[in-house]
């Protein structure tokens, strides 16, 4: 490997079989070394999840040429913790990760694989960024997206960033000259309202179906819900704290 | 059920049959109507992984006496969203999860099956609290455990706080008598050094076993770790929010 050229690395929660792996490896080959560690099933909404009851194997497969690439039975974090430990010959330069088919804006975030991964990247002092396109589809067209990826991992790699820098990057599902630009932003304030599709299985027991409806609770125009809605790009920088300071002192009657 | 009592929603991550979800029901149980909704298996480390792609089953069983509780095939965040939104008569006044059988303090919130549930319930705008109490065993002893949960349970349905707040209590592995008391508390920043144990199948293939040391990277007197070190239970409010506000002016340059 040229150790002259960044070193990155690309991972997923779609799985190693997922177009959006492919495209965004595409564009990583343009800036330097790649290795690719992707889960060898798809693992959406797997959040941080991480193997620690069980084994993890590694395959080496070829689905991308001649870039090194490993599927992973573990989730995406578990991809990330195990190549820079165990695969790469030295850290990366940028981890990036997606593409995902479907959004990761708003809270959508904390029950994303790819954006797990990307967060994961960043606690390793690796700048990271996950790629997430608005269309769940198999046949999603990422042209718009590699655009997008190909501008900021190239700003990311030119720029002073600091190491621990972590992007959700979501593409509105619009072919890249109706795109209108890239905003920076915030997570926009939102929630899903769940609802089970109960069946019932030959045997007679009760089974449930996940569905859901996504509801924004955040009228501000400097979120990522409303970069989206006005085709923009959306770029919000993450991080792992999750205190709520604003309430600290609000229970310091817990102390007494 | 007695619709005049407080509703009092019992998870975990460790599974139905962990004593610490055992310890933590009979304390809810002091308060009001409990119902237990748990994973079937251990589910330590999914952080907030929800089932997308299969199916959740639920089975009714009688671990806990006379108090309603499922066991469930998902994650510890599936238990929360199905309990609400198929099990229960009414919202719950509360969601407790735990006793988890180790500490989640630190970074170990967003690895956490005990606090991600918790946090499920809070974006449900439930009040909810996960307890951890530093100590892995299976025999490890609650009490104290048990004692401040009693507390923290009693204050949270006395007190006037937002719907939506979410706690994670760690318990310092002591006796009640050497506990120095309840401090409210930020995260610590933290991480994980990791390594993974390569081993080798009687068919010749490679697997893995993660390991890692913590690192503790804060030196606050003002932070979870602190708080434990130094005896006292730890209260860090958390909410889902992962924007990195500080550097978000920083990134404009992106927008260009």
């Amino acid at each position: 490997m040229d150790s002259t050229k960044p070193l990155i690395l690309v991972v997923n929660d779609d799985g190693i079989n997922a177009p959006g792996i492919s495209a965004l490896t595409a564009v990583a080959k343009e800036f330097g070394e790649v290795v690719v560690v992707a889960p060898d099933k798809p693992q959406s909404g797997m959040g941080h999840a991480i193997t620690l009851d069980s084994t993890l194997h590694l395959k080496q497969v070829n689905n991308f040429d001649d870039t090194i690439a490993y599927s992973c039975s573990g989730t995406p974090v578990d991809c990330v913790k195990i190549a820079v430990t165990q695969l790469l010959p030295r850290k990366p330069d940028l981890v990036v990760s997606g593409i995902n088919h479907g959004s990761n804006s708003s809270i959508n975030v904390i029950y994303s694989g790819t954006m797990s991964a990307a967060l994961e990247g960043s606690l390793e002092c690796i700048p990271s960024v996950g790629f997430s396109l608005q269309n769940h589809s198999i046949e999603a067209d990422f042209s718009a997206s590699q655009y997008y990826a190909r501008k900021i991992i190239s700003q990311l790699l030119q720029e002073k960033h600091n190491k621990d820098v972590c992007l959700n990057v979501n593409i509105p599902n619009l072919s890249t000259n109706l795109i209108a630009g890239v905003k920076v932003c915030r997570q926009a304030k939102g929630n899903w309202e769940e609802n089970y599709d109960e069946r019932t299985d030959p045997m007679g027991r009760k089974y449930y179906w996940l569905t859901g409806k996504f509801v924004l609770e955040d009228k501000g125009t400097d979120t990522d819900e409303w970069a989206l809605a006005n085709n923009y790009v959306s770029v919000v920088p993450v991080q792992p704290d999750v205190t709520d300071y604003k309430i600290i002192n609000d229970l310091k009657s817990l102390e007494k």
